[in-house]
């Protein structure tokens, strides 16, 4: 099968854009990298990739662009990007919030050609030295679509969002053809979302995870007992300070550009904790508190048989709702897209 | 060099009673089992340990009693040793909690001759068939004393604690026979606490973590977009909510022990994920929160060089504010007691 672009452009090599570059040269496909650090683009020639400084010059002629700089330098990116991007050409992304990235492409009048993507993997590593074809091969992503009744997040209760209606914008030829670079040139699996589905779940399962297990560090490094504690320091607190330990800015970054979900989500921790404590206080019952979970403990995944969605018109809204419930796709065919789970 | 008791009797023989009596047993030491369940009497036979199904018969004679009964069940073993204990010997138990343990022990008048214990080891297994001496080899221990000014946990802000003095009603004889136990005999380190620096550190660094994991795999399971999450869950998830995943009715258990010191650790933990909230909504800096604990980060132990207390009257008092920052004790000599940390 002949890759689903002539031509990749990616924008930023460092750990993720390093990698991906990588892959997709070792899959066959023509890709060019660029970095605004000379000594970069040094490093990415010497491993035998085609690397530029220059934006224009990596984008002209690209028929996908993926934008694989830091949050705070997308802004800038997607302009100079708009000037030379071409009519029909995609633009994606790896940055690890969808919603903010959707904001700045759309700012930069590159909204209708955008789909938002994350591969979930990385190390605690970083830099195009740290990069490798394998961190990327056979990842799992998710790709986001915007909604046309987007929800305002922190507007309402967390877990309100109704998952995986609408997607109206989205231009579905547009991403059948990712789907099928990242399932079938990559071997990946994709679990299309909604960017807000996508920015809850990433604060309910990375962004806030950061925050407990930095509060954890502070409540010990604060206390007078904390020679002791940490000398009687067992597993569980090993487990939940060890995402804690390594780079605090990058949780900072993480946890501030996700801000908008993080924070109502972290309203109800507190929210549960202050009516944990309260029983606690009183001896009142609080079984209900270490019980809520059961039902997740000791199942595997909830995984349903494989199914195929037809590639008729509106079916990216089906797999929203689909992948908002735990599918992802695994492959896309001719006249149809393959789910598992 | 001969064991500091005679014979020890192990009173309960699931996961940690039946490894310290198979320890015990292994190390040459003279060890009577006993356990409510005629199973597992017949059980520690077959492995070739002495066990009865009374307490008064494996009480008799020993110079050394150990309490490994679950918490609910510790005051009326504690009525039951008090019949039948010797007039010299010791008392000690395996709890994961200590200052409910003491109240239940003092309230049998057994208060002068009991030293806590707490082991840290443990396994997610329970019960005799799951106990192996390897378990205690070498364990890391800590022993607690009294302290004539006790605090009243809860009853002050988390961390005011002053760690280390007051114990002065410990009987320094005792402590060093039980110290040359778990340090020779058993070869394991010991730090000697005070009960309260004991449950406010277990609070820190193994109920609270308990309970932040709950509070995490419970947002999952209650969000409607639980399904997209628990595909994208990356490591931090799952470091964050290991310890929640296996027992829940055994955390409940181990938090509501130590009610009285996880319920002020909690009040701070939502006081200060109060405070990061309202940073976040309002784009005020929270760059404090990512780094109180940066002192604690890279940095390994705050080793300091071995050292010896000699075994002069009020050693105990020494030995506590040393553990309480963080030492160990390594051996017991003719006339000294060997800090390492």
């Amino acid at each position: 099968m002949s890759p689903p672009y002539a031509r990749v452009a990616v924008l930023g090599l460092g750990l993720v854009g390093g990698s991906l570059a990588r892959l997709l040269q070792a899959r066959g496909v023509d890709v060019v990298g660029q970095d605004v650090d000379p000594a970069t683009v040094l490093a990415a020639r010497a491993a035998g990739l085609a690397a530029t400084g220059a934006v224009d010059e990596a984008v002209d002629g690209a028929d996908l662009v993926v934008l694989a700089v830091p949050l705070r330098a997308m802004r800038a990116t997607a302009l100079q990007v708009a000037r030379t991007i071409g009519p029909d050409a995609t633009l994606t992304d790896v940055g690890s919030v969808k919603a903010p990235v959707r904001q700045v492409v759309e700012e930069a009048g590159l909204g209708a050609r955008y789909l938002g993507a994350h591969p979930m993997a990385g190390t605690e590593h970083s830099g195009f030295a740290a990069s490798s074809a394998a961190l990327l091969d056979a990842a799992p992503w998710a790709v986001t679509v915007a909604r046309s009744d987007a929800t305002q997040p922190g507007a309402t209760e967390p877990g309100t969002t109704e998952p995986g209606t609408g997607a109206a914008a989205v231009d579905e030829q547009r991403l059948a053809r990712l789907l099928s670079l990242l399932t079938g040139t990559l071997g990946g699996t994709v679990a299309v979302l909604t960017d807000d589905v996508h920015d809850e779940s990433a604060a309910l399962i990375s962004h806030v995870p950061h925050v407990l297990a930095t509060q954890l560090l502070n409540m010990v490094a604060g206390a007078p007992v904390r020679g002791a504690a940490l000398r009687l320091a067992a597993g569980s607190f090993r487990d939940g300070t060890r995402v804690a330990r390594t780079d605090p800015a990058r949780t900072e970054a993480m946890v501030t550009q996700n801000a908008a979900w993080v924070a109502p989500v972290l309203r109800k921790v507190v929210r549960d904790l202050e009516a944990l404590v309260a029983g606690l206080e009183t001896n009142a019952p609080v079984h209900g508190f270490f019980h809520a979970a059961d039902e997740l403990r000791g199942s595997g995944s909830e995984g349903r048989p494989a199914a195929q969605v037809p590639l008729r018109a509106g079916w990216s809204a089906v797999l929203a709702e689909r992948c908002a419930a735990g599918a992802v796709v695994t492959a896309v065919t001719r006249d149809a897209v393959v789910l598992a789970g």
